[in-house]
């Protein structure tokens, strides 16, 4: 019996891999990798089997069932069993239900870390999630609901925080930022979507919580996620003299 | 003028740094590095001047607006300067602080994201933080505050997130218990403290949230990160016949 390692790909670029995952990759027999992990990370599986499980929202995936099943498969047949995740496993990456899977068949299983998406865009943004006076609280949600599970609750912890990151959101936009309005979010709150975080066809979009739903349809394919709080106001950024010039022009 | 790179040295264990972060700290010129960087991260940096900036909550540290001005300095001075922070530079890492002295002065500056704690303690937990029917939200708080900041804020977003993880502070357990179950927080929550996540000397406390500050009397003096949530209910991760057995036997 070998070993299953849920690993985090990072959020799209390949050197934002972690050192541990690659060499795990390199000495893999066989890879089950997700749509959105760059083909340069699987490529670095140089002596695996290299199998897409691919699972991107909206479009035809494989069943999670079925990957459950086909990890437990692996475990038992060959050594070294890679299983690689975008981002991170441990966020929004059903690592749970496989991690269950391989408990109940023994198989031993290793989760190794990534960065998460969300920290990549604040790297881009060059705009820190947590900021003295401003944020001390960060959450990471989502408004996608599985079968059973009551909708909205997410909309209480984007409430109760400082800095809030939406993942899978863009796609629902009205809803997101009709439900936010409607609890009280001020419709000035500083928003950002960013997509393709990390990768040469990143794409930034500024603007407010009103203008939220007519801001994404400028929104392409790409996996996006949504930034909202006051840290990305932009004049926080600047020199005190210049917000103050800013502000002075509003 | 040179560029200076606020990189995420990860959760503690040297491989969970980035490729790209190994890349431009053997590149650099000089590196100031926080005291929770591991030794084996901050000798990656070959041929740099290599300048500890220990800031450690609770211990004399390096004042924060000297730290600036030594960036701004460096900048000015050599062509790669690196900043190595543990975890991920945007979660509490005082990042933006760093990044506006550098704006201001006009010098580049560009952020490298990280593997924070709390992923690297969900995945020695083997739970991810976000489960499908139990946990669709995650707060990263901090119960400390700065100057001129209110107590207290965190609190909300612990109680409207279904994960809630808080950095800095086993060392304020009385404080962050008696504020949860004075808010309704139920005693029986389950929690986990993780000390040095990823390192060898890693510790996992487990508990409820009535039991957290008997707990956290047995905790040593390495960085912890508290986790709170349903999901770290170890009979969640058991097959169903198990866990009906379990609950059998209370």
């Amino acid at each position: 019996m070998g070993k299953v390692y849920l690993i985090g790909a990072g959020p799209g670029a390949p050197d934002l891999l972690t050192l541990r995952a690659a060499k795990l990759l390199a000495q893999a027999d066989v890879v089950f990798y997700d749509a959105l992990v760059h083909p340069d990370t699987v490529a670095l599986a140089t002596k695996a089997k290299r199998i897409a499980v691919g699972k991107r929202a909206g479009q035809l995936s494989t069943d999670q069932r079925f990957i459950n099943r086909t990890l437990v498969e692996a475990g038992l047949r060959y050594d070294c069993v890679v299983r690689l995740k975008g981002g991170d496993p441990m966020l929004f990456g059903r690592a749970q239900e496989e991690i269950d899977a391989l408990n109940e068949a023994n198989i031993p299983v290793e989760v190794v870390p990534g960065v998460t998406a969300a920290l990549a865009a604040a790297a881009s943004l060059t705009t820190s999630l947590t900021k003295r006076g401003v944020s001390r609280s960060v959450t990471f949600a989502t408004p996608r609901i599985g079968q059973g599970e009551k909708p909205g609750q997410w909309i209480d912890s984007v409430i109760c925080s400082d800095t809030a990151i939406l993942y899978m959101a863009v796609g629902e936009s009205e809803e997101v930022s009709s439900a936010l309005l409607s609890h009280g979010v001020p419709a000035d709150t500083p928003i950002v979507i960013v997509e393709n975080a990390s990768l040469p066809n990143e794409r930034q979009i500024r603007g407010t919580l009103g203008q939220l739903s007519s801001i994404a349809s400028e929104h392409m394919a790409g996996p996006a996620i949504l930034c909202i709080g006051r840290v990305f106001d932009l004049t926080h950024a600047l020199p005190d003299d210049d917000a103050e010039a800013i502000a002075a022009t509003h």
